[in-house]
């Protein structure tokens, strides 16, 4: 097992992976931009290294000084938490060359699936159901155009390096498919560094349903269940729930057994996640492999009991799978609501000093978070300050806890998107499981 | 179900009863002494009324200002938490006469098995094991020589009102006894207004196991597994884990049929505990019925899922059981450390304000506590402020991630316990779940 863990991010992951390591005995080096230098997660790791000045770039995505404070400080293992460096095979490639570990995928892997063309590929190759869409990368406005007449409009044209929601455009008519094709190169262009772009058919009420996988080094693979993150602005999931209200023990072990499969396909190892879509026919569609951990892994650890950032070291370190597939079992209900510094109804970012800090508690209540009485949250950084996270035998439990723990949570001196979340669990069509990734456009607009 | 409960208690049990009617969509009543008015549990109702001053006698165990309290609110029923009037008969038949629901047995089950001589009795009738003793309550010093002769040196005297270690005194050999006899009764008359006293066999190095059970209106009564609670100080809990490190499933079945019968036998209605001594044979004898919810409550829930104090409220108000026999699966495993307002070496009081109060978080972590930054430990209540509970797959995790939390856990401005429970996390026998009630003892002298 690792001695010593550098964790290459900040905020609630940074702190929940120093969690995980103390759980196991493994000690921790924090990093930190000067903005950062009294946050939380540097305090409550054991060591802290300042990488940098507040901007990302130049601190959290700056390969050469994350990992010069990973060999003064003696770390054997990196874990890159979500973002900043977390899906760069480069990064993963100098790790590995210079002896410390990876914790995550390898390299290879990381290149070949964030390559989204080649991913859906491979999948496809395999014989597995996938978003109907172009054969790969297109070439020209012309590929595009052929491409979407034979799969009919709407389409939307992606990144191939993409993520995030950024480099994407949905196509209503051929007219305007040159201009969508541009401006999503120029936007995959400025936001990757790659203009690469592909093309699929645009659902118009679908469920994002992913599912967590996890391979060990020895091949063997299983899924832990399906997340629902239909509750997205601008493709930036909100809520999160497991199981899905939209998908049966049936439904749940065929995609289950597609997400394996395309895990195997292309040899990952590791933690990951599989992204489908689920059209109103329950017909479910290969979308991309995630090859980090998600924002949204806690409502998986609320229901099997399987804590993933454990796994995610266990398995870098070359241990087997802890459990086999038989033994995942779901139990009740889970949620996640992403409180994020924001004005909720502009949705503006709201930071500055938190004058009083309370989080909810209590049975079925999870908070991760650095937040505390009189930090700051920094303008620098994702909006996203606190995950209230509920568990309950059912989903009714559960949403009365998130409803009562939403309550309960005080925030001041900022704007968060707790009243939000409110509204959202007071919709009755919410409560029915009625949702689609449309669902919350049409629920801001009403 | 009921409109508007009124908690006819005070600080982290108050709260918790109110989170449990919020998600159940009661509208809740606190009460509170002048000392408590600020408290989050006032806070944290829809309405709050004063009961009296300071002192418990005069506010919280006020019958006539409770039950007033109760009349203007409009409650329709009185959940009484733990201590205070929760096991006064009396006052639950004076709720029963004016038409306010008790949320707990009946006032004639409290009565009955609030005398633990009457309670072993109707046990022993039933065939079920029962520790050696005298056969009911002792009228004299002979008939208790008798008695302790007959079962054998040492022995316990015992308060037949008696709970919470008062009232009891332990007798090594004969020419003890007289005077042991005289102090039991002194100390039970001063204590419970009650100088009734029996007598046990004093067993040396026993566990201290309780079984969980819910019984409802049709008879129909379940066990949701054991706690463990043998870590105590001077008979006072200290910390409780389940499953037992003792007791594994044959044994878990035979102790819970054992406490599923007991209940039956005394016709026991709602939630209840039965508490019994396990041995170093695993020999296992009935101690007493506990009708009311317990402190450590908490673990149970953890790893059942199940929410005893929602199914109290429930059965309180005539609903069958949520769920079979069989149908109860303990998953995993729980801990919780009490963590008092005291000094962790001499066990005196250390009330004040808390100037700083930061709960730990994340996977598998629970806090049921009242305290805030700013918040202040009144002198005059119980000193246990916060429960901190873990879940983990296994004893292992559930361990490792208490260690963890106690580290997290920030209280600053008075002194508390969590420096011993790190202590007792950190010792081998503990780690290997050797102990007895006699543990802590010898853990505080070496």
């Amino acid at each position: 097992m690792f001695k010593k863990v550098l964790i290459a991010n900040r905020g609630e992951i940074a702190l929940r992976v120093i969690r995980a390591c103390k759980e196991l005995g493994i000690k921790t080096v924090a990093i930190h931009s000067e903005a950062d230098a009294a946050s939380l997660h540097v305090r409550a790791a054991d060591e802290k290294v300042c990488v940098g000045p507040a901007e990302a770039a130049l601190s959290y995505r700056n390969i050469p000084n994350v990992l010069s404070a990973a060999e003064i400080s003696g770390a054997d293992a990196i874990h890159p938490g979500y973002g900043f460096l977390s899906e760069n095979a480069h990064f993963a490639e100098v790790c590995e060359s210079i002896g410390i570990k990876f914790i995550g995928p390898s390299s290879e892997n990381i290149a070949m699936l964030g390559d989204k063309a080649k991913a859906r590929e491979i999948v496809m190759k395999r014989g597995l159901p996938v978003t109907p869409g172009s054969p790969g990368e297109l070439r020209s406005e012309e590929e595009a155009l052929q491409a979407a007449q034979k799969i009919g409009f709407p389409v939307i044209i992606k990144a191939t390096a993409g993520g995030g929601g950024r480099g994407m455009r949905v196509v209503n008519k051929a007219e305007d498919l040159a201009r969508a094709f541009q401006a999503a190169q120029a936007e995959a262009k400025s936001t990757f560094g790659n203009e690469s772009v592909y093309l699929e058919r645009y659902f118009l009420e679908p469920r994002h349903i992913e599912v967590q996988v996890m391979a060990d080094n020895r091949g063997h693979v299983i899924h832990l269940g399906e997340r629902d993150c239909s509750i997205q602005r601008r493709h930036q999931k909100l809520l999160e729930e497991t199981p899905s209200p939209a998908i049966d023990d049936k439904l749940r072990k065929e995609i289950g057994r597609v997400a394996v499969e395309a895990v195997k396909a292309a040899h990952y190892r590791n933690v990951g996640t599989v992204e489908f879509l689920l059209d109103k026919d329950r017909n479910f569609f290969f979308m991309e492999v995630n090859t980090r951990i998600q924002v949204e892994h806690p409502i998986t650890e609320m229901v099997t009991g399987v804590d993933l950032i454990k796994e995610q070291i266990r398995l870098a370190a070359g241990l087997p799978l802890p459990l086999r597939q038989q033994d995942v079992v779901m139990n009740g209900h889970s949620m996640e609501c992403r409180i994020n510094a924001e004005d909720p109804e502009k949705f503006t970012p709201s930071p500055g000093l938190i004058t009083k800090y309370n989080p909810p508690g209590g049975f079925g209540v999870r908070v991760d978070s650095v937040m505390q009485t009189g930090a700051i949250v920094s303008p620098h950084y994702d909006s996203m300050i606190a995950k209230l996270i509920t568990h309950g035998r059912d989903r009714q439990e559960c949403m009365a806890r998130m409803r009562r723990a939403l309550d309960e949570f005080v925030i001041e001196g900022i704007k968060t998107t707790i009243p939000l979340h409110r509204r959202i669990l007071d919709d009755p069509d919410f409560q029915k499981g009625h949702v689609s990734t449309t669902f919350l456009e049409r629920f801001l607009a009403s």
